[in-house]
Protein backbone atom coordinates (compact mmCIF):
# COMPACT_ATOMS: atom_id res chain seq x y z
CA UNK A 1 0.00 0.00 0.00
CA UNK A 2 1.45 3.19 -1.12
CA UNK A 3 1.08 6.13 1.39
CA UNK A 4 -0.66 8.38 -0.57
CA UNK A 5 -3.66 5.79 -1.00
CA UNK A 6 -4.46 5.34 2.39
CA UNK A 7 -7.06 8.06 3.75
CA UNK A 8 -5.63 10.77 4.87
CA UNK A 9 -6.04 10.37 8.51
CA UNK A 10 -3.96 7.23 8.34
CA UNK A 11 -0.89 8.66 7.02
CA UNK A 12 -1.49 10.97 10.00
CA UNK A 13 -2.29 8.78 12.67
CA UNK A 14 1.10 6.97 11.15
CA UNK A 15 3.18 10.58 11.39
CA UNK A 16 1.38 11.24 15.14
CA UNK A 17 2.71 7.55 16.33
CA UNK A 18 6.22 7.74 14.57
CA UNK A 19 6.89 10.67 16.37
CA UNK A 20 5.80 9.42 19.48
CA UNK A 21 7.76 6.33 19.25
CA UNK A 22 10.75 8.49 18.74
CA UNK A 23 10.28 10.74 21.30
CA UNK A 24 9.77 7.54 23.50
CA UNK A 25 13.30 6.58 22.45
CA UNK A 26 14.94 10.09 23.17
CA UNK A 27 13.84 10.19 26.50
CA UNK A 28 14.64 6.59 27.21
CA UNK A 29 18.34 7.56 25.72
CA UNK A 30 18.01 10.83 28.18
CA UNK A 31 16.94 8.48 30.90
CA UNK A 32 19.50 5.87 30.36
CA UNK A 33 22.36 8.16 29.81
CA UNK A 34 21.88 10.30 32.98
CA UNK A 35 21.59 7.04 34.76
CA UNK A 36 24.54 5.72 33.51
CA UNK A 37 26.10 9.06 34.12
CA UNK A 38 24.98 8.94 38.20
CA UNK A 39 26.38 5.50 38.58
CA UNK A 40 29.56 6.08 37.87
CA UNK A 41 30.14 9.03 39.95
CA UNK A 42 28.10 6.53 42.73
CA UNK A 43 30.97 4.16 41.84
CA UNK A 44 33.93 6.29 42.13
CA UNK A 45 32.89 7.11 45.79
CA UNK A 46 31.86 4.01 46.09
CA UNK A 47 35.08 2.60 45.37
CA UNK A 48 37.25 5.20 47.87
CA UNK A 49 34.74 3.86 50.36
CA UNK A 50 35.73 0.12 49.66
CA UNK A 51 39.16 0.71 49.79
CA UNK A 52 39.23 2.39 53.38
CA UNK A 53 36.24 -0.20 54.84
CA UNK A 54 38.85 -2.97 53.87
CA UNK A 55 41.54 -0.94 55.09
CA UNK A 56 39.08 -0.50 58.38
CA UNK A 57 38.44 -4.21 59.11
CA UNK A 58 41.83 -5.54 59.07
CA UNK A 59 43.50 -2.17 61.44
CA UNK A 60 40.39 -3.34 63.66
CA UNK A 61 41.58 -6.85 64.16
CA UNK A 62 45.36 -5.85 64.43
CA UNK A 63 44.52 -3.50 68.15
CA UNK A 64 44.46 -6.70 70.11
CA UNK A 65 48.03 -7.82 68.57
CA UNK A 66 48.71 -4.31 69.48
CA UNK A 67 47.66 -4.16 72.95
CA UNK A 68 48.69 -7.52 73.77
CA UNK A 69 52.40 -6.55 72.56
CA UNK A 70 52.39 -3.75 74.75
CA UNK A 71 51.56 -5.87 77.77
CA UNK A 72 54.64 -7.99 76.75
CA UNK A 73 56.26 -4.94 76.67
CA UNK A 74 55.43 -3.55 79.96
CA UNK A 75 56.33 -7.49 81.39
CA UNK A 76 59.51 -6.80 79.76
CA UNK A 77 60.24 -3.52 81.68
CA UNK A 78 58.96 -5.52 84.74
CA UNK A 79 61.72 -7.85 84.23
CA UNK A 80 58.72 -10.43 84.49
CA UNK A 81 60.46 -13.12 81.71
CA UNK A 82 57.72 -16.23 82.01
CA UNK A 83 54.73 -12.92 81.22
CA UNK A 84 56.92 -11.62 78.79
CA UNK A 85 57.29 -14.92 77.09
CA UNK A 86 53.88 -16.11 76.78
CA UNK A 87 52.87 -12.40 75.90
CA UNK A 88 54.88 -13.18 72.96
CA UNK A 89 53.51 -16.64 71.67
CA UNK A 90 50.02 -14.86 72.69
CA UNK A 91 50.59 -12.22 69.78
CA UNK A 92 52.62 -14.41 67.84
CA UNK A 93 49.22 -16.63 67.72
CA UNK A 94 46.87 -13.44 67.14
CA UNK A 95 48.90 -12.10 64.24
CA UNK A 96 49.10 -15.30 62.25
CA UNK A 97 45.17 -15.68 63.11
CA UNK A 98 44.34 -12.27 61.63
CA UNK A 99 46.54 -12.73 58.36
CA UNK A 100 45.44 -16.46 58.34
CA UNK A 101 41.66 -14.90 58.24
CA UNK A 102 42.96 -12.67 55.31
CA UNK A 103 44.27 -15.36 53.38
CA UNK A 104 48.11 -16.14 54.26
CA UNK A 105 49.52 -18.91 53.09
CA UNK A 106 52.73 -20.05 54.26
CA UNK A 107 54.30 -21.73 50.47
CA UNK A 108 55.70 -24.89 50.58
CA UNK A 109 59.31 -25.90 50.91
CA UNK A 110 59.33 -29.87 50.98
CA UNK A 111 60.59 -31.15 47.55
CA UNK A 112 62.18 -29.45 45.01
CA UNK A 113 63.05 -25.88 43.78
CA UNK A 114 60.08 -24.19 42.32
CA UNK A 115 61.64 -20.92 40.49
CA UNK A 116 57.28 -19.71 40.71
CA UNK A 117 57.53 -19.70 44.81
CA UNK A 118 61.16 -20.33 45.54
CA UNK A 119 64.15 -17.94 45.37
CA UNK A 120 67.52 -19.34 45.40
CA UNK A 121 70.07 -17.57 47.45
CA UNK A 122 72.81 -20.06 47.13
CA UNK A 123 73.43 -23.97 46.14
CA UNK A 124 75.16 -26.05 48.03
CA UNK A 125 77.04 -29.56 47.05
CA UNK A 126 74.71 -32.07 49.02
CA UNK A 127 73.54 -36.04 49.43
CA UNK A 128 70.35 -34.51 48.64
CA UNK A 129 68.89 -34.81 44.85
CA UNK A 130 70.18 -32.24 43.00
CA UNK A 131 68.02 -28.96 42.89
CA UNK A 132 66.20 -30.57 46.76
CA UNK A 133 65.79 -27.40 49.08
CA UNK A 134 68.18 -28.19 51.38
CA UNK A 135 67.51 -24.93 54.13
CA UNK A 136 64.76 -22.31 54.09
CA UNK A 137 66.27 -18.85 55.05
CA UNK A 138 62.94 -16.90 54.63
CA UNK A 139 59.92 -18.01 54.59
CA UNK A 140 57.72 -17.17 51.67
CA UNK A 141 53.76 -16.29 51.58
CA UNK A 142 51.20 -16.52 49.13
CA UNK A 143 47.94 -14.86 49.41
CA UNK A 144 45.23 -16.37 47.39
CA UNK A 145 46.96 -17.14 44.19
CA UNK A 146 49.63 -14.48 44.14
CA UNK A 147 53.07 -14.68 45.96
CA UNK A 148 53.74 -11.95 48.31
CA UNK A 149 57.33 -12.81 48.67
CA UNK A 150 59.03 -16.23 47.58
CA UNK A 151 60.65 -18.46 50.01
CA UNK A 152 64.88 -17.23 49.99
CA UNK A 153 66.25 -21.19 50.11
CA UNK A 154 69.32 -22.99 49.90
CA UNK A 155 69.40 -25.46 47.04
CA UNK A 156 71.29 -28.55 46.36
CA UNK A 157 73.96 -28.27 43.56
CA UNK A 158 74.45 -30.83 41.38
CA UNK A 159 75.97 -33.84 42.85
CA UNK A 160 80.15 -34.15 41.48
CA UNK A 161 80.64 -37.16 39.39
CA UNK A 162 82.44 -39.98 40.76
CA UNK A 163 86.11 -39.14 40.35
CA UNK A 164 85.16 -35.83 39.26
CA UNK A 165 88.40 -34.44 41.45
CA UNK B 1 -0.09 23.21 6.69
CA UNK B 2 -2.50 20.27 6.77
CA UNK B 3 -0.43 17.27 6.20
CA UNK B 4 -2.83 16.46 3.27
CA UNK B 5 -2.19 20.17 1.64
CA UNK B 6 1.51 18.48 1.46
CA UNK B 7 2.88 17.24 -2.17
CA UNK B 8 2.59 13.41 -1.89
CA UNK B 9 6.62 13.28 -1.91
CA UNK B 10 6.92 15.43 1.06
CA UNK B 11 4.76 13.10 3.02
CA UNK B 12 6.69 10.78 2.31
CA UNK B 13 10.19 12.12 2.67
CA UNK B 14 8.67 12.87 6.35
CA UNK B 15 7.95 9.45 7.15
CA UNK B 16 10.79 8.30 6.18
CA UNK B 17 13.13 11.39 7.84
CA UNK B 18 10.87 10.26 11.20
CA UNK B 19 11.90 6.80 10.84
CA UNK B 20 15.63 7.50 10.43
CA UNK B 21 15.55 9.77 13.18
CA UNK B 22 13.90 7.25 15.60
CA UNK B 23 16.17 4.32 14.55
CA UNK B 24 19.09 6.49 15.45
CA UNK B 25 17.47 7.04 18.55
CA UNK B 26 16.74 3.36 19.09
CA UNK B 27 20.30 2.71 18.24
CA UNK B 28 21.41 4.61 20.67
CA UNK B 29 19.96 3.86 23.17
CA UNK B 30 20.82 0.03 22.53
CA UNK B 31 24.59 1.07 22.45
CA UNK B 32 24.39 3.15 25.58
CA UNK B 33 22.10 0.57 27.23
CA UNK B 34 25.41 -1.97 26.20
CA UNK B 35 27.96 0.13 27.04
CA UNK B 36 26.50 0.55 30.82
CA UNK B 37 25.90 -3.14 30.99
CA UNK B 38 29.39 -3.40 30.86
CA UNK B 39 30.86 -0.39 33.06
CA UNK B 40 28.77 -2.75 35.23
CA UNK B 41 29.98 -6.00 35.12
CA UNK B 42 34.08 -4.09 34.43
CA UNK B 43 32.78 -2.33 38.27
CA UNK B 44 31.88 -6.01 39.95
CA UNK B 45 35.27 -7.03 39.31
CA UNK B 46 37.11 -4.33 39.74
CA UNK B 47 35.69 -3.56 42.90
CA UNK B 48 36.72 -7.43 44.27
CA UNK B 49 40.54 -7.27 42.80
CA UNK B 50 40.68 -3.32 44.53
CA UNK B 51 40.27 -4.90 47.93
CA UNK B 52 41.99 -7.75 47.30
CA UNK B 53 44.92 -5.28 46.49
CA UNK B 54 44.11 -3.79 49.16
CA UNK B 55 44.46 -6.36 51.49
CA UNK B 56 47.36 -7.50 49.66
CA UNK B 57 49.43 -4.14 50.35
CA UNK B 58 49.03 -4.18 54.38
CA UNK B 59 49.22 -8.33 54.38
CA UNK B 60 52.45 -7.38 52.83
CA UNK B 61 54.08 -4.95 55.24
CA UNK B 62 53.23 -7.33 57.75
CA UNK B 63 55.35 -9.90 57.04
CA UNK B 64 58.34 -8.27 58.40
CA UNK B 65 56.46 -8.21 61.84
CA UNK B 66 55.49 -11.21 61.47
CA UNK B 67 59.04 -12.77 60.73
CA UNK B 68 60.91 -10.44 63.54
CA UNK B 69 58.16 -11.89 66.11
CA UNK B 70 58.87 -15.64 64.79
CA UNK B 71 62.85 -14.24 65.66
CA UNK B 72 61.58 -13.46 69.54
CA UNK B 73 59.99 -16.96 69.96
CA UNK B 74 63.06 -18.33 68.76
CA UNK B 75 65.30 -15.99 71.01
CA UNK B 76 62.44 -17.10 73.72
CA UNK B 77 63.12 -21.34 73.11
CA UNK B 78 66.64 -20.52 73.61
CA UNK B 79 66.07 -18.56 76.65
CA UNK B 80 68.06 -15.68 75.21
CA UNK B 81 66.05 -12.86 77.41
CA UNK B 82 67.66 -9.90 76.59
CA UNK B 83 67.16 -11.13 72.61
CA UNK B 84 63.45 -11.84 73.39
CA UNK B 85 63.07 -8.07 74.70
CA UNK B 86 64.61 -6.70 72.30
CA UNK B 87 62.75 -8.33 69.54
CA UNK B 88 59.43 -7.17 71.24
CA UNK B 89 60.38 -4.01 71.26
CA UNK B 90 61.49 -4.54 67.12
CA UNK B 91 58.07 -5.94 66.63
CA UNK B 92 56.20 -3.36 68.21
CA UNK B 93 57.96 -0.64 66.40
CA UNK B 94 57.05 -2.15 63.49
CA UNK B 95 53.32 -3.03 64.03
CA UNK B 96 53.19 0.58 65.19
CA UNK B 97 55.00 2.00 61.81
CA UNK B 98 52.50 -0.17 59.62
CA UNK B 99 49.37 0.85 61.24
CA UNK B 100 50.72 4.39 61.44
CA UNK B 101 51.18 4.49 57.08
CA UNK B 102 47.18 2.86 57.49
CA UNK B 103 46.17 6.54 59.48
CA UNK B 104 45.71 4.81 62.81
CA UNK B 105 45.86 7.49 65.10
CA UNK B 106 45.37 6.90 69.41
CA UNK B 107 42.54 9.04 70.84
CA UNK B 108 43.53 11.46 73.01
CA UNK B 109 42.68 11.00 76.71
CA UNK B 110 44.10 14.44 78.48
CA UNK B 111 41.33 16.38 79.59
CA UNK B 112 37.44 15.49 79.98
CA UNK B 113 35.73 12.80 78.43
CA UNK B 114 34.10 13.09 75.64
CA UNK B 115 31.25 10.14 74.70
CA UNK B 116 32.37 10.40 71.04
CA UNK B 117 35.76 9.33 71.39
CA UNK B 118 35.51 7.64 74.94
CA UNK B 119 33.53 4.85 77.09
CA UNK B 120 33.45 5.53 80.97
CA UNK B 121 33.80 2.00 82.34
CA UNK B 122 33.99 3.28 86.11
CA UNK B 123 33.43 6.71 87.98
CA UNK B 124 35.71 7.25 90.64
CA UNK B 125 35.42 10.28 93.89
CA UNK B 126 38.47 12.07 92.70
CA UNK B 127 39.87 15.73 93.66
CA UNK B 128 39.96 16.34 89.55
CA UNK B 129 37.17 18.16 88.02
CA UNK B 130 33.89 16.13 87.52
CA UNK B 131 34.04 14.46 84.30
CA UNK B 132 37.72 14.77 83.89
CA UNK B 133 39.49 11.09 82.91
CA UNK B 134 41.51 10.04 85.50
CA UNK B 135 42.83 6.77 84.36
CA UNK B 136 43.23 4.87 80.68
CA UNK B 137 41.91 1.22 81.11
CA UNK B 138 42.32 0.64 77.37
CA UNK B 139 43.65 3.04 74.56
CA UNK B 140 41.24 3.85 72.03
CA UNK B 141 42.43 4.37 68.39
CA UNK B 142 40.69 6.39 65.40
CA UNK B 143 41.26 5.60 61.48
CA UNK B 144 40.73 8.76 59.92
CA UNK B 145 37.52 10.42 61.36
CA UNK B 146 35.85 6.82 62.62
CA UNK B 147 36.71 5.60 65.88
CA UNK B 148 38.11 2.18 65.23
CA UNK B 149 37.54 1.56 69.28
CA UNK B 150 36.47 4.16 72.16
CA UNK B 151 39.33 4.36 74.86
CA UNK B 152 37.95 2.76 78.15
CA UNK B 153 38.49 4.95 81.16
CA UNK B 154 38.03 6.18 84.10
CA UNK B 155 36.08 9.32 84.71
CA UNK B 156 36.19 12.01 88.17
CA UNK B 157 32.65 11.37 89.82
CA UNK B 158 30.81 14.88 90.87
CA UNK B 159 32.31 16.10 94.07
CA UNK B 160 30.65 15.65 97.14
CA UNK B 161 29.63 19.06 98.68
CA UNK B 162 30.91 20.19 102.08
CA UNK B 163 28.98 18.53 104.64
CA UNK B 164 27.44 15.67 102.07
CA UNK B 165 27.96 12.79 104.46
Amino acid sequence: MHPADAPKDTIEERLAALEAEKDEYLNDLKRVAAEFENYRKRVTRDQERLVARAHERLVKELLPVLDDLERALAAAEEHEEAKLEEGVRLVHRELKAALDREGLAQIETDGSFDPHVHEALLTQPSEAEEGSVLEVLQKGYKLGDRVLRPARVVVAAPREEAGGR
